[in-house]
């Protein structure tokens, strides 16, 4: 006979059993809506192309908090690397493996347990209680996060506070949360030359030259000093391609993707322009076209960073470190609504890997962080 | 009933119906073979690889005259992208159409009939009068007269002159001859970096931030100035690749490949050390492989340029241009065996295009100008 296992790790297990790749949600929400509708909770489903989106609200006026995550997953990778199976939980050691454990169906889980609890405990709690979930989260982000964002703007809809379940954690539970997050900005650039042969470079214009000394510029090129909050904004080509493959032509076409990573010293407009007038500078004949995945946002300190602190010293027993590192989470698309963000979940050492795990003991720990938040927002703020 | 064509056309014909796209000779050598030893000539077959080479030799001691050409061809593209089948000879408005009729089967033909018509007017002629062919010039160029030379060289066969049939001709037959080659190195650069995510890119090292620098120097750089017989040598990077696609990924490896198109006054030597010296003056981790396909070659004033002007002179009734431009040629591995080396053929125009052509009153007077100029160095020089 099995050992009986806490709330959240049974959760846990359940929501690691459906098999949900971005952007499948494989039932999950279902499953979460289902628990929360039996406790009181209006359920409404957004979908917005293949993807699920969930808005749970417990309670009426007063401050909005709420509790995001997805559902998502990213792929497992071959199956057959893992030490088992990716999509059967899996315990060892006091360590839950499986893809989604950490990042991040273990927080899921604890939301729902705390919601679960919190109304419990106090089923007349002043202000709003809410759950936000998505599919699509670690694809495209189009259908999920961003397009719910359009649709509370559109409909009025606030939010004070929101907590996000990305695991924030770098060695022990709690010891890292996030308060904001760089902007990220994407260039597609297309450099025109004119093909040719290497042996008449004079009849041709060879695009890796022309963009030479402009590259080695856009590297070397300071674009802000960062601040107390942020560090400095960075800049990384990704990608470079151009070429025939024969080694005689010169070719007409040269393609590059960079991105910046960028602080609240430096905006997208503004990055657009120095990076183009760069590029123009250099004599280049080229197409650039602009990918904004999000502006950059920043907590302050205020009600919702200080809740967190104290409720992560109280339940976890240790000092936070507040960090604005890290790459984009579907808190860029809350943060414009006019809502303070925290994010706060499981250690991160393992996400998007092989084995991917999390600790069962900060698992069963979570829900307590939750309500402990929960309950300094919404009944002692 | 078809007209009456003239033997030179005759045996282009012959030759283009026989599909030798490189390295195969698809019979043309066993043809030309064929009808030069029933004229006295002592044949030999050197089959290295996939390549059918042949020498051909008539006479005995004094100076020796080569031939060389081609039999393979270049593909020929899409076939129904021609005016007529690419292996099929079409006579239209005065020229004759398929692959190879201008690089180099008319000049192959005009060879033999020179050939047999010098011999049959000279039985007891002074001097060696050889004809080489090989099947791989147009392709890897490593089993055709590559090999034959080093054969030549371990046997002591001696060549004082030698003709290549390439195609210098620029809109008159005769107007542009080659007296010499750039020669031509490539190098195959991999710059290691150290692969991470856009947003730590301090725990990356990026290739192609890291190459960006030594990319517009080496870009910029003034090789040499070229002299009276060359221009200067060229640069020019051909390839580069890095990224994994995803762009959130900083690559861990930056692919480049160049080529250097280089006179008299460098050497590979002195390129490669130059080069790499860049490089590494930039600190990049990196490997460098280098191919040399040949070093530059001059034939300066004498015997060989002035019977070949003088030839064009009598025969096409105009002055010719010594040249050392276009790309490289088989002449690069005679040269270096002490050889004088011209290069002499068709208006180049329309060589590895689609509707390859060329005009029959040029390739009916080609024989008697390959006939002159073997008069002039054999007989009066
Ligand atoms: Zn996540
Ligand atoms: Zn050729």
């Amino acid at each position: 006979m099995p050992p009986t296992l806490s709330p959240v790790l049974q959760l846990t297990c359940e929501l690691i059993r459906r098999a949900s790749v971005t952007p499948d949600d494989a039932g999950c929400q279902a499953l979460i809506a289902a628990r929360l509708a039996q406790c009181g909770f209006r359920i409404e489903h957004l979908h917005y192309g293949e993807v699920d989106n969930l808005w749970a609200v417990h309670g009426g006026d007063g401050p909005v908090l709420a509790f995001l995550g997805h559902t998502d997953v990213v792929p497992s990778g071959p199956a057959q690397s893992w030490a088992s199976p990716p999509f059967e939980p899996s315990l060892r050691d006091g360590l839950l493996y499986g893809r989604g454990a950490a990042d991040m169906k273990g927080s899921v889980a604890a939301f729902v347990l705390a919601l679960e609890q919190f109304v419990a405990a106090h089923p007349q709690h002043p202000g709003k209680l809410a759950l936000l979930l998505t599919s699509d989260e670690e694809g495209a982000a189009r259908d999920g996060v961003r397009r719910v964002a359009e649709t509370f703007r559109a409909r009025g809809e606030r939010l004070d506070w929101c907590v996000v379940g990305e695991p924030s954690s770098s060695t022990r539970l709690g010891d890292v949360i996030r308060v904001g997050r760089r902007g990220s900005l994407s260039g597609y650039l297309q450099v025109h030359g004119v093909q040719g042969h290497v042996a008449y470079p004079d009849k041709a214009l060879n695009p890796i030259h022309a963009f030479a000394p402009a590259l080695a510029e856009l590297a070397a090129t300071r674009w802000d000093a960062g601040n107390a909050d942020f560090p400095p904004t960075t800049f990384q080509v990704s990608n470079i391609a151009a070429g025939t493959g024969a080694s005689n032509v010169i070719p007409g076409q040269l393609d590059a993707v960079f991105n910046f990573r960028f602080c609240t010293e430096s905006s997208a407009d503004s990055l657009r322009e120095r990076s183009e007038a760069i590029v123009r500078r250099h004599g280049l004949q080229f197409d650039l076209r602009w990918d904004l995945s999000g502006e950059p946002f920043l907590t302050r300190a205020g009600p919702l960073r200080a809740g967190t602190v104290a409720a992560i010293e109280s339940v976890c027993g240790i000092s936070t470190e507040c960090s604005t590192g890290g790459g984009t989470s579907d808190g860029r698309f809350i943060a414009p609504l006019g809502a303070d963000v925290v994010e706060v979940g499981p250690v991160n050492a393992s996400i998007h890997k092989l084995d991917e795990h999390v600790a069962v003991a900060d698992l069963e720990r979570l829900p307590a962080l939750y309500l402990a938040i929960a309950e300094r927002m919404l009944l002692h703020a």
